[in-house]
Parts: structure tokens; sequence; C-alpha cells
């Protein structure tokens, strides 16, 4: 077990990425925007706008800055980003899905999505909740690449966070 | 109580801060990277290098960003940011402080530094560990503006999230 | 009348609004995508989202990049960005509103910001009709700064533009 | 017909590319800055410099953000990229050339080259007339892709649009 | 004499600029672009563009870009930005000049469009000749602030730089 | 030889590179930060932080841009980028290596990583030393592509430029 993000000295470093085969690879992550009750109400009755459209997109344009975001990030040609919104009890939920065909996987373009879509929600609630939380942003499944398969076990899902 | 960032339509709009003072402003905010204690050792133990440090300077970046990346957010001059970074028990913890002489708060520019800074300690430990979790990404204090102070309880703090 | 982005060798300059007083300044453009029926009946009845929704907002977020775009204009700090958008019989109809308080006129910035939502709205119709034109891309408005208030000519507007 | 930026449920979203071929892609977009006769004469007379070549550069630099600013737009690697902007008698014509190789055509990247080029212009001549207009931002020829090689109707261009 | 980047547990952070007073500043700053006489022949004999046009609007671009590049920088609002290049028997020298009104300096600014105007330079000439040389990018003036005027010695200048 | 940034009328273009072959590429550059002795000594003393870490950080993420800062640039999927930073006898001495698999080379990015870290190291020194001088920016090696293999005479080095 080893941190790739560290050169011999100890310092900090980019991955070389040069030798790794282009493969699809997909990441798709998740995040809860917790607000009170009276909140989210308010945010629900919102006459006729869909206050969450503008939290995708936010999140979808996010996923294309992910390298300028994140220092030690490769550049990638991202062939799909989706993001997805919903009202759930506690709040906001909203999960992230992002396509490449590259050397290196789409987890940090799947979590910068979710990060800026729910930091989106947050920014249109704030008038009316100071207490709003952003919370369990973590990648749900992942495919592609060496390391093959990943998916999140629920069950440790449901013991470990609270979403 | 009503949602700021809604016209008279119901459609979703930016503020118009065009008639508000520019008083100085401050928000502090906070954010747990969660991680299991083998991964937080290996980290820990990196030889020399301070891997907290390229966290920190990637949240300075990016509170330089926010308006970029959260649709409607302002523009604004920030005159200061800082991050900071230290291990805890349970993984890495950030605390963010921005400030600004101008018509509207700080707030999303504290989150969204605290936010790139979790996400790019997420970053390089990642290959170690693909269970974890950034969570409790909040308002921790907020001065200056019309709202006045606000400071989070820090009771309700301990209560309802885990870091 | 001379061109104040040229120095006295003629070379294209930036205007230097060091001395200039900062003051309310509000500009509002106008643009048409301009698409064929069949095309504008398939947009109209996308059956749940809001296409248009996402246009008003990419150009939101572009009145806040023109700085960068346009290489002699100076940044601004917006106080208010707002894009409409709607059907019109020949495709759709887009106008923006900018506002700040500064040295300079936000002409650019509403210029902008109606070019990237028509873009926007070009991009989601492409696949059906190549045809698609943006056309009239025009200041309507403009108040604040030394040069006063001006308004388009609505009949100078009808006679010369077709949207 | 099928609007492909729409998911079943009818919501917009970003087409997914994964699975198209990388092909050689050309498209080729056209726009005219109309203005006043006095306004072009000053611009022609111009002493030395060569007031299209700020526009021509900025439309080459537009074309590589155009997927920052398209909120579906997909980012692709362009491999070439031109502008050209000649006087016509209404104005300053633009027509830029974007070239890529890649799963998706480069429409977009012509029409955002071709457009920030015209707001460039606009820019530069916006003192001397406030009456300027960006007239006729349109695709000209298309090469490559699934779709095959597309050409505008020079005669449906005379009658419908005035550049 | 004290590093103003360090916090008091000798962190790198960026300076506190809140009660600074906005004051009218302006910096100017060169650089050199070294090539052997070939390369320069070649470049002056370009048949009929403006080489160094381009560079003079890269550099202009870069100074508003200055903030995003260099990760301690406070973003400003420049009211002026104004670079030259010329050819000198070595190649060819740039220099640069940077205004704002705001609470502190802009040699960062200043510097940063030299260098990018002289990346601009070397990018065009580089297929000439791989020895090209950036060379002397140095503060040469600076006005305002509580520092007041500064300019460099010319005398210390011919001695240390070749330029 | 021929200036390949120019197009037949001796206009300045992008160059095509549509139909090279995408070949692994490398570029290593390098530049000296000058400053005084009691400057140097002020920041190698630097209580416990690392200045030079946020310069290498800085030059990484500032190579990621370099299509966005020099108008001529092709995007290129970077592969690897790292920069070195350490203290000299004259000052801080940078060097940086960029790799790509893809049409055209590296250069301009490893030399605006080298600038744009020198900059960040001047940006936190200049409080201490407005004298300080960046110099000596060149390329050291290149690799791959038509050209082959390049790298710079070491005598013709320590002849001609100071660092």
């Amino acid at each position: 077990m080893k941190l790739t993000h560290y050169d011999r000295s100890g310092r900090v470093r980019m991955v070389d990425v040069s030798a790794k085969a282009h493969t699809e690879r997909e990441a798709i992550a998740g995040v809860l925007v917790k607000m009170n009750a009276r909140t989210l109400g308010a945010v629900r009755r919102s006459p006729k706008g869909d206050p969450l459209e503008i939290a995708r997109i936010a999140g979808i344009a996010a996923a294309k800055q992910t390298a300028d975001l994140i220092p030690l990030c490769h550049p990638l040609l991202l062939t799909h980003i989706d993001v997805q919104a919903k009202f759930s009890k506690q709040g906001v939920a909203i999960t992230s899905c992002v396509r490449t065909t590259g050397p290196t996987g789409v987890e940090m373009e799947a979590l910068t999505a979710a990060a800026v879509a729910a930091l989106t929600v947050y920014d249109m609630c704030k008038a009316l909740d100071k207490g709003i939380e952003i919370t369990g942003l973590r990648l749900l499944e992942k495919r592609g690449g060496k390391s093959g398969t990943y998916r999140r076990n629920p069950k440790f899902e449901i013991r470990n966070s609270s979403p």
C-alpha cells in the first residue's frame, strides 16, 4: 500500500500516466445538502422555477474545471457528465456520474461535480438557513482501469454516514 | 422568510447588490476529510513533504474562483484568504477564513475554499482508500453585513455532525 | 469622434479608466436565435425540462467571464446579472441586463451574456437544424456614466433587424 | 428527429460520446459586425494598428474556452483554429475554422470563435456607434463525423440573412 | 525587514489587505526575449503581419489572470494595462505597465503581463531556434502605496543584467 | 528555415496539427530567481514552512493553463508535470518537466510552469527586495516528435547566461 502522489524523496507529486492504457472509465459520486424542514419546505414550494436545475448545470460545468481546481489532477477529455439532484427527507440529495476514455480515473471529476452542485444549492438557500450542512460527499461506484470495479458497501454506508 | 434567489415569477435569479453598502465582511467555514486509520497513518508518516500544504494552497486558489463555479455568486475583491488543515483522530480537519470589503458576504468563498482543500486531500489519498468521505462542510462564523454576526452553536455542532 | 481604443501611434490599447468616477451603470442587450418551425416545435414540446433555463444560467455565468474573453475589457465587479429567454415566432428571443458600480460601462458584459445564452440554445438544438442563425445581437439600453442614457430607437429596430 | 440533449425524462443532458469514433472533424462559421459608414471609415483609417488582428486573436483564444462557456459542450483537443476578419461594405465580416480529431463535432467552437471575435470588434468601436449589431452568426460548413459534410446553401444565405 | 507572506508559525499565507487604503498604484516591468541573429531576422522580415502585436495582446490578457496564476495574489480591479514590444539588437524587448485603484500594488500583474508576452514571442519563434532565452524579467518602476515610488537604478541595471 | 506560425499571407496563425502523429513527448525547462543575499537568507530561515513548495504547486497548476495564456498554443492532455525548486547561491533555481502523448511538443507548457513558479517565488519575496530578477528562462531538453532529442549545450549555457 503506497501513496502514489509522493516521489522517492517524500515530496508530493503528480502521478505520471504517460504509459497507462486509455480505457473507458466511469465514476459515480454522491452528496447530501442537509437543511432544516422549514428551508426545505420553502425550496420545494418555489412557485415555478426548478432550483435543482441550476445546481445540476453548475455541477456539470464544474466537472470540466476539475484539473484547474485540484493541483495534481490530470486534464482529461470527459465524454459524459451527468448530475441528478432530488429532494430527500433531510434536504437535497445529489448524484454525479462522469465518464472518460483516458489513462486515469474520473473520481475527482465526479466528486467535484457533486461538491459544486451542493454548494450551488447551499447558495440559493443560505438566506433562509445558516445551519445548512454539506455532508457525505463520497465515491459510490468506479469502473474501468487497472483496479477494476468498486462499489461502496451500502451497509457500511448506512452505519457510517448520516445521509 | 423568503428565498432571495427567486424573482417574482419564481425563477431563480442573481440577487441585485447594486444598492448594498460596502462593509467589511468575514466568513469562516469548516469540513472534515474522514479516512480509515491505515490511510491516515500513511499520510502522517509521509517522509518529509507536507501533504496538507498543497491542500491549503488549492483552497486559497479556489476561493478566488468561487464566482466562476457558483452561477449566482457575485464577483468580489477578496482581501484575505486563509486555509488551515490539520490531522485529527478521524482524518484531516480543514478550516477556511475569507474576508472582503464589499456589498455581499463571503460564505460561499469560505465554503468553496474548504471544499476544494478537502477534495485535494482526497485526491492525494484516494489510491489507498476508496471509502474516504468529505463531511460536515458548514459555515462556522460570519461577521459584517446587515444580518450581523453569526456563530454556529458548538453544542448543536456536537450533536448533529460527526466531525 | 474618436476611437478610444487607439493610442497616439495608432496601436490598439486598453482605455485607462484610473481617473473615471465610480457610478451606477446598467446595460441591456438582446439577441434572437432564429430556427425553423419544426425545430422550434420540438424544443417547445420538450416533455418537462426547461431548455431555456440552462441558456439563462450559461449567460449569467458568461457575463462574469467577459474580461477574460474580450482582450481590452476591464475587470468589473458586477452587482447584478439577469438573462431572460422566451420563445418567439421565429425562435428564442434573449434579453440580458447587467449592472455595476464602477468606472466604465457594462455593454460588453450584457452582450457577452446574451451571446453565450444564444450559443447555448444553439448547442441544444443543433442536432435538429444546422441552419439555425444567431442574429440581431445589439445594445438595447444603457444607463449611467458620462454619456448618459441611451435607448435604441424601436422604429430603427424594426426597419433594420429582423428580430 | 430528436433533440439529443434530452434524457428520457425530458431533462436537458450532456450527450454521451464515450462510444463514438475519433475522426477528423472541421467546422466553419461566419458572422457580420454591422456598423454605420462613419464608424467603419474611422476604423479603416486607424493610422497603423490592425484593429482586426486583435479580434482574430480573441476569437482563436475563445475557441479553446468553448467547453467552459457552453455547459453541455464536451472538452475537445482542437488541432487547428483560424479566424479571418475583413472589412466589408456593411462592417467587419468574420469567418472561423476549427478542426479536431475527436468523438464529436466542433460547430460550437467555430461559432464561439466567431462570436467573440465579433464582440471584440464591437468593443473597439462602441465609443463611436452604439447602434452596432452582430448579425448572421451561423454555421457555413461542417465535415467529418456520422452526419457527413454539410454546406450552407448560398442562395438560402442571400435570401434570409443580410450579410 | 520581514517576509510579509508568512504567518507567526512560519507558514506561507496571503497578506491581509482588509485595512489598507485604496490608492492609485502603478507598476512597470520589463523583460528581454534573447534570440540569435538569424531568428531575429526571420521575425523582422515577416511579410506583413505584426508578430509583436499578438504578444502585446497576450500580455494584456494575462495581467487579468494574475490572481488565478499566483496563489497568494489578491484579485484587483485593474484600470489600465499596456504592453509594448519592440525589436532590439538581441531580440524582442517587452515593457508592461499596469494601474489600479486598490489596497495593494500591481507588481505581480506587470511582471505576469511581461512574462506571458515574452512566452508568446518564444512560441512563435521556437521552430527556428531552440536556444531562445527569456531574461531580465524585473520591476522597473512602482508608484503609489505606503512604500512610495521606486525606480530601478539604471546603472545597476547595466552592470547586472544583459538586457 | 521558416516560421511555422505564419500563413502564406504573412499573418500569424496557429499551426495545424491535425495530421501529426500522437507520440510521447517531453520538455524540460529551467529558470533562476536571482535575489540579494539578505533576501535569500530571510527566505532560507523561514521558520518551518517550505516557501518553495507553493512555487512548485503554482508551476504545476500553470502548466495546465498554458493554452489559455499563449494564444496560438494547442490544448494538450498533459500526462505528467513536475516542478523542482531549490536554493542556489544566487537565489532560487527552478526546473520543470512536462510530458504528453500528443501531436505537438510541450516546450511552452514546461516554460510556463517554470515562469509561474518563478513569479510565485518573486511574489513571496518582493516585500524584502524590489530588485529581484527572473532570468535565464530557457528550454533545457526536449524529446519526442519529428525533430527528435534536443539537449542544450551546457558550455553554451555557462558562457551566455548567468544562472
